[in-house]
Formats: structure tokens, sequence, C-alpha cells
């Protein structure tokens, strides 16, 4: 995950000014429906888009992809989209946030894509007014296919509901997006825990940390989907939102709350595993010094002894050089000294609890 | 513990949707009573409920375990529980809420069960209309046998009063859970403790972390049920719960505080004891560390000196070859040289503080 | 002090439940007067009270330590304490807390008690209503006797005020407990810090450790303080408390936070005192390496160079084998190697700054 | 980065005191402008701005550099702007502020200069009244060319507006001006990262501290600007400032939002590479120790026995003095010895996991 | 600095009761002032201060010093301060605060005194009222002599205002203090920065931990002074200070405001600081061990191969009894296997990173 996701320009440049389109690959796809028909156009013309607007029907446009500006601006004319906004849809890497204006509401939300290796988190953005909405969603994964089926399908309240009641789908279904993700990292955190436990090595330090970056970032940038959906349940003027799908949105509230004190638990819960890791580092260096230790207690001084024995000094010369070498149990005598001198360093050093 | 307990759909799935139950185990108990007369009825089908609901008396029922779907939206259709919070119910590892609707009140909490080597939290939801009360409880423990009894019995005030006094009963139970679990908590850390200053090795790392980790997780899944009481005092205009009820909520707010905060407390704690771990580490690293060095210190040098009077060179070639070796005194010197080099570079180093 | 020192029933257990006496000593010591007079009462009968209360007087009844069960209900319904309020005075270890209500205050504080070798916190429980103050105090140390001296006295205006000037001298005093309590604890950080600098063991470790985890726990247990005398200051309607009592009451509060922000201050301290602790126990054990080190650069190189011409090779046999033994001055020589290549390797290791 | 960069005055000074400016050079430029036409002048005298203020079109004057005390006194006469924001322009250093003034707004504000080795913050003040916009910015760098730019090629709505949009204008500028500083952040973050698990040494802990302490002097700098956006938006009566500036302005609070919450991120993110490095340097260290241990294992104790040997007992003397060195398969043993003494150390050791 | 500062009395002593005073050095000055004139009146009697209450003109009384209780009474009777005023004014070491009564202020500061070798923090109490300020400083250095400077030359605003600037004026400057002060913490921690990188040692150590000590006491006393100022330019009632002052003291607010940020800035800036020292520590222990390690591997296995060849086993009595020492090339075999294996090790551990 990069550490800096947002497309900018420079300083000093006008407002409402495009990025250039990452690629030109994109789809726009129409859903009209009410409770008894639905039509799905897929790959329309973005002209054809005008005359599906303003009917009795829900409709529902939906963009994947980085579609060219010209087809965004067509698009944002016919729906009457701000051109700050218009800029936020295209320079992807915004700030989660909600625009609640009289007639339309501006969302815009990350979703997490994890593509066996790393996380990548994707921009969505929802304008909703009267009985449209429009959905923007960076990348090629698109996040709404159940949602397509269910409305297909038939089955369930969303046919029957108005558009206030696919704005939430739309969102309840990105935000839910965080609990397979969730799942995900609690997996990773718990094998990190049973190996840092046994022997720490290099590759699990990289993971940790790894972890604890990604769940740093990922934690920040989805963070303000709190306030996003606070300030939708806030709105009490609004009467975009019928009262039955604020009960719904409230429930959404319930899950983003608890996505974010995961998020929060598990990013404590790595730096408690880099401690950990460095603690057991530190347990393992103080068996190795044990070892090491006990190796220099037990052969050192001996080495010293039979070194002293090894001199060249001639007893014959003078009854002061070494008269041992020449005693009768001289040898026997030089190993029960290093025994008893062994053993008794090692039992004082261990009454000490020293090594 | 697991680190993720909750019983999610995948994203975009239509809300409303039902668990599978884990299993089919399930009881069904109700309890209709007033000051003078109680009935007990237990293992009732769930169409015979309908007739206990909206008498004069107070009517509990408790479904303990996983009930099965239709018995559940059976339930929920003669007792007027939204679809969501059915949803709620059933995907247990909630984030505990109170919903205070104008004539319902829909509670989710947690309470602890200690089997011995971990500590478990099972979801406990609560509805309360007019005089019924609803609890549904996960796992197989049911926290409220304490009141049942005290119902039967009949002494205390708890006979004698409406349902919200009941329903107060069971949120103040689970809540008061916390206590032994704390007590628990506090031993474990006096035990570790203990044991850290003493001599810490790799069983008590795994316990410290172990014990930070449940701290941390408790925490985070109790922290809401603050929440929960708060709303409850809060909510000035609902008119279900008396005056005198209140009072005794603010008692159980007052319970509800303390627990979190010697979660808290307990929770800095174990960071203490994991620092305290770390430096006992470290000193009992020095400890061995200075063995190491005094050994060497005596040793290494007196092993050169006699190093020296092993070599081959013969005196009798020439007189500067280690005429010591014919001295009288050699022997005697060397023994000399080497006590007082000792002597000296161990006093030396203890002037400096350094061993 | 006690990692958990509340008292706390079962739960499910009904509310007002009285726990156990510890013990059965207890004193009930009763004081009446006004500007003019005042009597004394020690050891009343708890009867007898009742008499003193509802007269134009000052009333003033202090309970230390464990009464029975019976003595404390029949002084309860004499003076109209809730049940609940007497649970909380008898199940010591409460939160500090005041319940404001119409015509009467209850107030429960705790108070530490310095025994030389640990603190522990006393609860004190304060009634205040008309010109009736009761105090319980759990324990054996009375923390009152300096105000009993002053109403005996009648110097300064406590004879002169009313009932709720005694309510805040009492609430005054037991804060005021705070300020030696903070200046022992200064010293105690103060004599550390001195200790820790110069050598570093053992027994600092659990000094350190001992003064955190008290630090911790006293904090935890005096900050609700805060807010009851906050409260009592926000309390505009209650008329109880007159405007030049409420004047001594802001001098408390100012007293109450400066010693939480002081407690906040030495806990962060001694949090800083295992830092500096670890840091030197390192810098000790680099010093110790260096001495190995040392020790090993010094000796170890010579020790293989003398073990060079320990050999047995036998010059005589081939010109090859050890010829350096044979010359004049190859002793010498070796000595030299020996000094100039210890030299060289302490110069080059300085000169690295390595040891 | 300097740790104090205030300007101040000796305490007790009075108010209104102006600093000497740093050196004399500055530029006062002049441009006025509406949807049709635009005049800049360079380098105008200070006297002659008075004939500009007050016309119908938008008039900007921008100093660039340290003006002389007169002719700031002279512009600030001119302008009707009072003493104390005079003092806060010349004494740069000063914390982002805005002052919401009933007929003019008067803010401070601070951009970064990143001049390839360090970053420095050179503050920009801005005073708005009316259709009159005057800027001073320290140091030498103008980091309002594009505006001009804008402004004398006409595209987009700059010229079209009124002066609270040029206002907006500067304001964006300014605060755009850290996302290509974080994005250097990220890169040298990113740099350090990838250095930090290979081969952690010297430069880079200097580098992970220059980066953490540049990143908190940055964000304590610049995260009052969040505090300035935030008054702006906030200040309903305020009529100077049209609705359609405002939205622009939500946006810029987005801007604002976004940077201070990377800047967090980051100094979070240099944190944890703070104890990465630590980490990574005691796993080193264990790596040098277990090298260490292997050598002294495998080659101290064999180091011992041949040392026996060399002993100079002698057999022929008695037959209790070394005897084995008269054995046929002496030599062969002792090597058998010492192979199977190191083999049976290093399994011992490997399996219980020492080294 | 002391640790704790405060002067109290023992808890259940009566309010309003004075500390002794540590000496009877005090000084008492009268400064009368309106715009055309200013009369000095040094050490003045107490007694005679009554009669310039209640002029036109403004009066400022500044005592500094311990003054005698008498002295301090019959101030506080002439100009009607509260006895638990007095009592603050006394015991010095009291929190910073202000109490804003109908027609008084009362107001505690501290402000710093650098003596070199420490910082120390003297308590300023100002008590303002009508056209009267009174001001009170413990100890020897007077905050104020600037302010007389400018008093007597009549230069700037100050002569021609009321009373309520001559009041902001002493808040401003004691709060002007922190400049200086954090101007020579920064100094002290860039000195500490480029002397840790270096070479850790343990002088550093203590000048680290001293610093953040002191820094973290200063924090908490100056902390409050920012309530203080805030609380002034909140009381909207108050009418003794004017709208102009007013404005003053806003400015007065961000010099607050900024000092205090600075003080934490440099706070989490010195606990960056022990961080940064211990890794250097760990960082030289790595570089020492590398050190040993290589001396170690260089010398040790060589050792035991030419202790192998000081064996004495005699090759005449079996051909299997070291053959070696009795080739012609054996020595010089041995020099190669010594150096090929020294080679070799050396090699492989460097190719594993590990010295």
């Amino acid at each position: 995950m990069k550490l800096f996701n947002k497309r900018y320009h420079q300083p000093g440049t006008r407002p409402g000014m495009l990025a250039e389109p990452a690629s030109d690959i994109f789809t726009l796809d129409l859903l009209e429906y009410d409770e008894n028909s639905i039509s799905v156009k897929r790959n329309l013309d973005v002209n054809v888009c005008r005359s599906f607007i303003g009917t009795e029907k829900v409709t529902w446009i939906h963009v994947q992809g980085d579609p060219p500006h010209d087809t965004l601006l067509s698009l944002a004319k016919t729906l009457d989209i701000h051109e700050l906004y218009v800029e936020d849809i295209v320079n992807s890497g915004q700030r989660p946030k909600v625009e609640l204006n009289e007639d339309q509401i501006f969302a815009i939300l990350s979703f997490p894509v994890d593509n066996g290796s790393s996380v990548q988190l994707e921009q969505v953005s929802l304008c909703f007014s009267q009985n449209t909405v429009v959905s923007f969603c960076s990348g090629t994964v698109n996040p709404f296919s159940k949602i397509i089926t269910r409305l297909n399908s038939g089955v369930g309240k969303l046919r029957r509901r108005k558009a206030d009641y696919l704005f939430y789908s739309l969102i309840d279904t990105v935000i839910d997006f965080g609990f397979p993700l969730l799942e995900s990292y609690s997996e990773r955190i718990q094998t990190l825990e049973d190996l840092l436990c046994d022997s720490p090595d290099k590759a699990q330090l990289n993971q940790v940390h790894k972890l604890r970056r990604e769940l740093l970032l990922v934690r920040r940038r989805l963070w303000p989907q709190r306030e996003v959906i606070n300030e939708i349940l806030r709105d009490e003027d609004n009467s975009q939102i019928s009262f039955e799908t604020k009960l719904h949105f409230r429930d959404c509230h319930d899950h983003v709350i608890s996505i974010m004190e995961l998020l929060e638990t598990y990013h404590e819960m790595t730096s408690g595993l880099m401690e950990l890791y460095m603690t057991s580092v530190s347990l393992k260096l103080n068996d190795v010094m044990k070892v090491l230790t006990i190796i220099a207690t037990i052969f050192i001084p001996p080495t010293f002894i039979v070194g002293v024995y090894g001199m060249n000094f001639d007893p014959n010369l003078s009854s002061l050089n070494m008269p041992e070498i020449q005693w009768e149990y001289g040898y026997i005598a030089v190993w029960g000294l290093i025994f008893s001198m062994t053993t008794g360093m090692l039992m004082f050093f261990r009454k000490h609890k020293w090594i």
C-alpha cells in the first residue's frame, strides 16, 4: 500500500482542473426499475442517459474505471454535479466525505480490494438526487455485483423502495467490505502471534512492521467514513431520505463503528506484537549468552591450569620450579583441582541465579 | 478469545438476512407474575406465547441458545420486533447498543463466561415493551438463574414492581458479571508481578502477552455498554421507565464505569508488566555478562602468561631465550605476577564500577 | 495496595443487599453546636440520635469503622437515606461520586492512609440535609480529628456558619489529605532518581515498578473526586449550599485539580524513571562489554602467538620446523611482535570508536 | 529546521514594537483587475498605492521580503491595518491564525519551502477588506506566481469573481503547498523503511531521528491552519465572503484536514521506524552473539583438552602421570574425544534452540 | 526544580490560615499616574497607601518578596481582597487561575527565573479593581522593571490608558517570560542532539533526563495560564476591561498558546532524545560486540590448532602419535591451515552479514 495515494495539482492551479485519466478503460451501465419491471443497459452511450433521468422509475447509473473527461463532464451536466465534485471524482485518493445539499447528496467512500499480497483502497463516489443514483468506482473491481443480482431477482425490499434505499444499499455494501478485510487481518495477527513466541526471526519482523503500517494507513483512510454516516443520520431537515431508510442507516452506523474499533484494536495489537518480538529477541540473547558463559566458566579456568603445567620450568634445576610435575599423584591432583574448581564456580553462580 | 468474533454476511447481501444457527439446541422459558402469583413454563412452544402477551401481569420470555429461524420470526412477529433487530439477535458478536423507540427498548449486551482456561463473551439481547420483557442469550450458560430464584421466592421488590424493574434487573445482572471477571484478572496480574521480579522466563512472557491481549479485547467489547446505560438514563421523554427504576439505573451506571476504569487500569498495568519483564531480562543479561567478564578478567591474562613459559625457546642456545625458566624463583615469580596482575585489574575495574 | 478493592455481590443479587461488616468495631459520635454552645456525645446509641435531628442547631454524626447492619439501617431510617446509598456505604471500595437530590446531598470520597510501608485508601461517605451532616468512615483512622478540635475551640468561622459549611469543611479535609501523600511521593521519586543514575540494581527496579503501580491506582481512585466537586459547584438550583460556601468549594476545586495534575505528572515521571532505568542498565552493559573486549583484544592474540612457539615441531629435523626458536633474538622478537600487535589493534579500534 | 523560529521582544516591551528587518530586500507589486482588464505594477512606490484603493476593480498588493518599517507603516495606514497585526507581519514565526473583524479579515499562514537538504517554513500574512487583498510573504520565494499567471491569462473564474475569490485562491495555494511536501516525506520514509530492514547503521539512525523531528515541527506549525479555515467557514455573519466562495473554502478545508492527517500518520510511522530500527539492531546483535557462541562452543573445550596433553608431567616418573601420551592410539583418541564432545554440545544447544 | 513546590496546611486546618513568610525581606512600591504626571513612592508604609486609592489617577502597588502578615492583611483590608485570595498569595506554589468577580479580577500566574544552573518558578498575584492594580511577586527578581521604565518615560500608550491596560501589560509581561525560557531550552535540546549521535555517555543521559523532567514540570505549571487568558477573554459581561484592551489580550492569548505548544513539542522531543540515546547505546554495543567476535573468530580456532601440536605425545613411541610434527613441511602446513581456516570463517560470516 502506497503511503501517499492522493492525486493533486501543483499549488496555485485553478480549482476544477481534472487529472488525466490513468487509462481509458471504463464501462457505463444503467439500470432503470420499479417494483414491477427492470431494464438493464450495459455500456450505454453517455448521451442516451439523459432520457432516463426524471422519470417515475428509479435510475441507477454505474461508471466503472476511468471515464474520459468529456464523458464525465457531459454526465455531470446532465445530473447537475458541481465542478468541484467532478474534480473529486477524478482525482482519486480523496478523503471520504459527504456533502448534503438541498436536493442532492454527494458522498465519497473507500473500499478495500485484497489482491492476495497486498490491500488496495479504491474510491467510490456516489451522487443521489430525487430518484437517480450515480456511482463512480475507480479500479476494475465492481463492488456492486451482488446489488445488481438482487435487483434483477427482485427478492427483498430493494425493488419496492425508492432511490434513497438504493443509495443506502450501495453505501452499506461499500462499508461492509471492511468485515472480510478485518477477518483476514485477524488471521494474519493470529499467525504472527503463534510464530513470534516460538522463534523470532527477521522475516517475521518485516511482517509485523508491514502489518502495522498497513493497519495505520487503512485506519486513517477509512476513519472519515464514520463521519459520513453520522452526518447523513444527523441531517434532520433533509427529506430525501425516508425514516425507514434512516433506520437502516443506523444499522450501517453500527457497522462502521465496529469496523473502526476493530481496526483500532488490531493496530494496538500489532504494536504489542512489536514489543513481544523485541522481548523475545532479548530473551533469546539471554539464552545464547548463558550458553557462552557456561562454556567459558567450565573451560577457561581449567585451560589456565593445564597451561601452568605446560610451562617449561625445569624442576631439576631448582626444587621450587614446579615440583608438582614430579609428584606421583600430580596429574590426578590437577584433574581433581579442575573438577572441584569448575563445580564450585558453577554452584556459586547458580546460587546467585546468574546463569 | 478470538480476535474476530462477529458473524457477518458478504457485502451486498440484503439486510435482515439471518445466519444459520450454529446448533439447534435452545430452550424457551416463560415466566408470568404479579405481586401475588407467579407461573413458570419451561420449554414452551413459541405459538403458545401469544396468549401471555398483553395481560395485566408481567411476562418474561427467556430464549437460551440458538433457536431455529421460524421460532425466532414467529416470536418477533408476536412481539413486534423489527427485522433488523432479529438479524442482530442471530448474528452474534454485535457491538453492545440500545435502541430507544417510542414503545419499545431493544438492547444488546455482552457478558463474560470464564471457562477456566479462557474467557468467552456471550451476547444477550433484550427487548422490553409495556409489560413484556424478552431476553435472548447465546451459548449454554444462563446468566439469569439468580433472577429466576428471586422471582420464585418473592423476596425483595422484584415481584412488586413493573416490567421496567425486571428489565433493569436483567441489565444489572449482565453488567455485574464484570466484577468477578475483574477480580480474576487482578489475581492473574498479581501472580505475574510476583513471578516477573524473581525470574523472568518464556512462559511468563506468553502469559503477560495473553493477558494484555485479552484485556484489550474485553475492554473494546464491553466499552459500549457504558453508552448503553448512559442513553437509557438520558432518555427523559421515555415514560416506560419509572423514576424509581432510573435511580437504580444510576447505580448500574456507577458499576459500568467502575468496570471500565478497572479494565483500563489493568490494561495499562499489563503494559507496565511487559516493560518490567523487558527490564528484568536486561538486568539478568547484565548479571550473566558480569560473570563472563569476571571469569575472562581473572583467567585470560594468566593463561597468556603461562603460555609464554610454555614456549620451546631453548635457554641453552642463547642467554636471551627465556632465561627466566632457569632462574631459581622463576616459577614462584610467575605465580606472583599472575596474582598481582589479576588483583590489579579487578581493582581497577571495580573502581570504575564496570563490573 | 490491592488491585481490586471493591466489595461486590454475585451478579443477580438484589440491590440494597448489604455485605457482612468486616468487624464489629465502630464508634458513633454526635456533635451538636451553634455559635454559642457545643455538646459532644461519644459512643452514642443510635436510637438516641433521633432526638437531635431537626433542631435549630447543627448536628454532625460521625460513624467510624464497620457498624452492624441494624445500627446502620436504623440510622438510615432516621435520616431518610436511600437503601442504595446504604449499600454504597457498606460495600466499601466505591468510586467517589455525589448524588444531588432536592433536599439531600450524598457524597462518597476516598482518603489515603499512609501506614509506613504502603498506602491504603479508606472510604468516606457523607450525607448532608438541612442542618444535619452524617459521615461514615471505614478503617480505624478518623480524618476529622482537627475539625472536632476546631469546633470545640470555636476559633474561626466554623461554629458561626450553617451545616453547609461543615459539609464543605469535611470534604475539604478529605481532599487535602492528597497533599501530604503527594509530598511523600515526590520524595520517593527524588530518592529513586538519584539512585538510578548511580547504580541500577534489582531492588530499585522493584521500587520503581511499585511506585508506578501505586500512582496508577491512586490516580484512578481519586480521579472522580474532581467530578464530585465540579458537580456541587455546577448545581445552581440547589439552595442548600450558600454562595459564601460555594466560594470555598471553588478553592477546594483548585486543590483537587492541583492534586490530580500532580498525580498525573508523577505517574508520567515514574514511566520516565523506568526508561531511565533501562537505559542505565544498557549503558552498564556497554561498560561491562568494553572491559571484556579490551581484555580479549589485549590477551587473546598474544596467547595464540605464544601457543605457536609451544608447538613441539623439532627444528632439528627440518630447517623449516620453527627455526625461530633457535634464533638468538627469537624470544625478544616474540615479545616485540606481541607488543606491537596489541598496540596496533587497540589503536585501530579506538580510532573507529569501537571501544 | 530550527527548533525555535519565533522573533520576540524582551518581556515587558511595549506592544506594537517592530523587529528590525533582517534585510532591506523587498518588492511591492500591485495588480488591479476586473473581468475585462488587468494592470500590473511592479516595484511600486508605497505612496502610489493609495490611489488604487477604493476603486471598483479588485486590487491585490503583494509584498515579498522584508520591507522597511516606514513602508510597512505607511501601507498599514492606507489599508487600515491594526498595529498589532503589523507587529505580527514583521515578527515572523507567528502561529497561523485568522482575525475576523467586521469589515476586514486578517490571516497568518505558513508554507513550506523545500530547499533540497531541509525544509523551511515561511510566513504569509493576508489582509482582505472590501475589494482589496494585501499579501506579505517572508523569504525570497513567491508562492503566488501561478496565481499571477492565471490572472494575466484570464482563464478560469479568477478574473470574473470578486476579491473574496482572490483571497480564497491565495489561501488555497498556500495550503496546497503541503501536498508536494508530503509526497517528498512519503518517499523519504519509504526509502528508510527499505534500508532499515536490510542493514541498520548509524547514518540511518540520524536520518530517522531528523525526519521525526522535522515532522513533529512541521505538524505543530501547520496544525493551526486547520483552525483558520474552520473559523472562516463558521463565520456565518460575515457577508464579505460569498456563498459560492465558501463552497470552495469547504474544498480547501478537506485539503487542510487531509494534510494534517497525513502528517500525523507519517509522524506515527517514523516512531514505528525508530522501533523497527532498534529491533533490527537487537536482531543483529543476536546474530553476532550466535557466531561468537558457536566459535566458543566449538573451540574452547578442545583447547582445554589439548592443553591437558601439553602438560609436562613425566609419565616415566609415575604410572599415573599422563599414561595416555604413551598409548599407541592416544593421539587418535584425543581427536575422537574432541570431535564427539563438540558435536555433542552443538547438538544439545541446538535441541534447546539456544544457538 | 523541586517536584513538589506547594505550601499547604495540614488537612483540616481552617481556610484563610497563612503560612509563615520564608523571610521578612520585602519592598512595597507605589506608582500613581495619569497621562500628564507620575509619582513614584518606594518602600512606602502600608498605611499610607490608603490615601492613594479611589483617586482619579491610576494607582499601581507592587509588593516584592515576603511581606509580614500584618502588612498583607492591612493591604487586603484597604483593597477589599478576600481572605481566601490572601491565603493564595502567601501560600506560593499555587496553580495559575483567575477569579472574575463583579468589580474585581484576581489572577495568579507563574513566571520562570533562569538562574544559570536551573529554572525556578515564581508566583505573581495580581488584583485589579477600578483604577487600582496590586501585584505581589515572590522571590527577589522583579519582573516588571521594564514596565516601570515605560511608565516613567511616558512613551507608548501605557500612560494614556486606564488601569485595565496596566493590568494587561503586567500579565503580558509575565507570560512573555516564556519565550526566553523556550529559546534556552531549544538550545539545550540542539546541543544534546548533536552530542548524542556522536558518542552517548552517562553525563548526557542525566542531562536528557533532567531536561525532560524540567519540561514536564514547567509545562504542568504554566499550562493553566492558557485557561486564565481564555477566561478573561470569554468574560463578556465584565465591563472593567475595555474592548481595545481585549484586542491586546487576544494577542496575549496567541502568545500563551504558542508557548504551550512549544513546551509540548520540546517535551515530545526530549522523549525522542531518550529513545535516540537508547538506540545509540545499542548500536555502540553492536560495534563493541563485533570487535570481540572478530577477535575471537580470528584467534580462538588457531589457538586450538597450535595447542594440538603443543601436546606431548611422543611420535617416536607410535607412528600414530602426531607424526605431523616430524614432517618436513609440518610447521608450514600448520600456518597454512590456520590461515585458510580463519579466512574461510571470516568470509562465511561476512557472507551471512553476521559481522
